[in-house]
């Protein structure tokens, strides 16, 4: 069972998941690399759905039958999870400075397309909405049942930025604790409210559409920027321009105008730098502050946004002891490449 | 010229360094990876001097000349640097949100050892030893020459952890900016300081000793853990045990002794996890502390320590969106690993 376990001095939870764990042997660089899955064998595929435990939601044909074909996009339990509902404790133990929790909580994928080869910057407008349509789902139902976690959904793509399986999925977490990074973010934007009166990303937002040279894609709902203070090389953030802090109150209408806004920033990816692996998280405040803050300071403070970094952040282990980060890409150059025309 | 921005939400420093800039081509994975520079080309090697900077400071065999060959470990300024004594106007600029400030510091290599090939796991202790005299000489001196920098020492080895030379080298930074991690570790170690009136580091220290289960080796200066809520596979960090908030303040018997603890724990990872690349980092308290605060909070509360992350911390892409960790291997795995003798 996966266990959580607090730093204590940075605060920081981190998931120790020793059933996933590998022998140390797997860590030798000269271990042979785990192929990627054969189509034939991976239970991503339409016509394996007996391959993943029963499904929890799925975009599909009428008439098509669960864990049948005709799905478009499919969400199943992770066949390994890094949290589980059933955990026999689910409250903290402390003994002096260690501090672990039981990890009670959810671990499920989204299967984004049946076909095994064809990318999220492959699909159709339409198809990436309705992955988006099941992020929002997952996420309002997981919402309701694990009212005190934090709800994280992310996608990895490609084997450096973690991936394990090559058939286009993303994960959605449900961990009883905030992370550090979104904590970071709440409680800066706070800050700024408290001391300025006004959501300090819907200025910013206004800011460089003023500005213009950091933009890599706009459009009715959504602008999309190569951010200031950029810590990776061509890395995007995608901010809705009507002010929320939860993601799962996107609205119907929004949908397509996001899913156009990634389609441009992956293909973009794509063509202009070769296919990297990449990252694509999205931030939005903690759910335990959503019941409680309606109208509250992090209500009108936070501002939920998708974050897409390429290249699997690689040389990060430098920045991950220091915090001290070294970006050879100016946003403006990264604007520039990302927004030209395909 | 190098210039940091301030990410206004989380307060984050970031150093934008275009002219450390590759075109965006450089990035495609289907552009042909650089190799390491050939022994011959190596302006690290000795008898190779010229192609460096003159030298800043240098152990050497008597009689020998700066710049000329004789040298076991030598310090000369980065190339390529991120920030540069040099800068018009070293202070901030500010336009509303976007907050920069000139690149303005040293940057600078530590040469580890003549020999192209010998990695700091194969030099003998006593030359890992006269490695950490460098850093502390060099160490000492900026804290004097850049009173409000933050002193940053670090040594990514292996392309995976973003060396870009094959020939052993460490790198030592002076920054206008406290690191985001450095500043976490700081204040929280302050506050746990203010409400239970002793170093956390400290008392980490003692409870690892009395466990155990944790520890990778130990000295009669030094304990080696692997921590309690480690982030990577395999993560280690070395702790003095005299309190002390400043590497620059480690003493002459203290130095064989942590060089000893670093020999066992490179040799380890060579030896049982198929020589990885790592990042080391070293944890200090900032430097504008130092003078201010002799005998005070910070002086008292923080606990400088060594850190070393192996794999080049991949796959921290997710990591990095949210601050979200998951660690495979638990630390008690970990340690039982590293620990084992030669």
């Amino acid at each position: 069972m996966s266990e959580l376990r607090k730093d204590r001095v940075s605060g920081r939870w981190v998931i120790i998941a020793s059933e996933r764990s590998r022998r140390p042997n797997d860590f030798r660089r000269d271990s042979p690399a785990s192929s990627a899955a054969h189509p034939n064998d991976c239970p991503f595929c339409e016509h394996q759905e007996s391959k993943t435990p029963p499904e929890i939601f799925a975009v599909r044909k009428r008439n098509s039958r669960p864990d049948g074909p005709g799905w478009r996009v499919r969400v199943v339990p992770n066949m390994f999870p890094a949290m589980e509902r059933n955990v026999k404790s689910p409250a903290g133990k402390k003994d002096g400075l260690f501090v672990r929790r039981d990890g009670h909580g959810s671990h499920e994928v989204v299967i984004e397309t049946p076909a095994h080869n064809r990318e999220m910057a492959d699909l159709p407008v339409d198809h990436i909405a309705d992955i988006l349509r099941a992020y929002r789902e997952r996420f309002r139902s997981l919402e309701d049942e694990f009212p005190r976690h934090s709800i994280q959904v992310f996608k990895n793509k490609g084997r450096e930025a973690g991936a394990s399986l090559a058939h286009p999925h993303s994960q959605i977490l449900a961990v009883p604790a905030a992370p550090l990074r979104v904590m970071e973010e709440v409680q800066g934007s706070r800050r700024l409210f408290r001391s300025r009166g006004h959501c300090v990303f819907c200025l910013m937002i206004q800011k460089e559409g003023e500005a213009g040279e950091r933009i890599v894609t706009e459009n009715p709902h959504f602008r999309a920027i190569a951010p200031f203070a950029s810590r990776f090389p061509f890395e995007t953030a995608v901010y809705p321009l009507r002010h929320s802090a939860f993601f799962s109150q996107i609205e119907d209408d929004e949908i397509p105008a996001l899913a156009g806004a990634l389609k441009h920033i992956l293909r973009k990816l794509q063509s202009a730098l070769g296919d990297p692996s990449y990252n694509l998280v999205i931030h939005t405040a903690p759910n335990p502050m959503r019941k409680h803050a309606a109208g509250g300071v992090v209500d009108r403070s936070y501002h939920w946004h998708v974050e897409i970094l390429p290249f699997g952040s690689r040389a990060a282990g430098f920045e991950w002891g220091t915090g001290l980060i070294i970006n050879p890409v100016s946003p403006e150059t990264a604007a520039e490449v990302l927004r030209a025309d395909l």
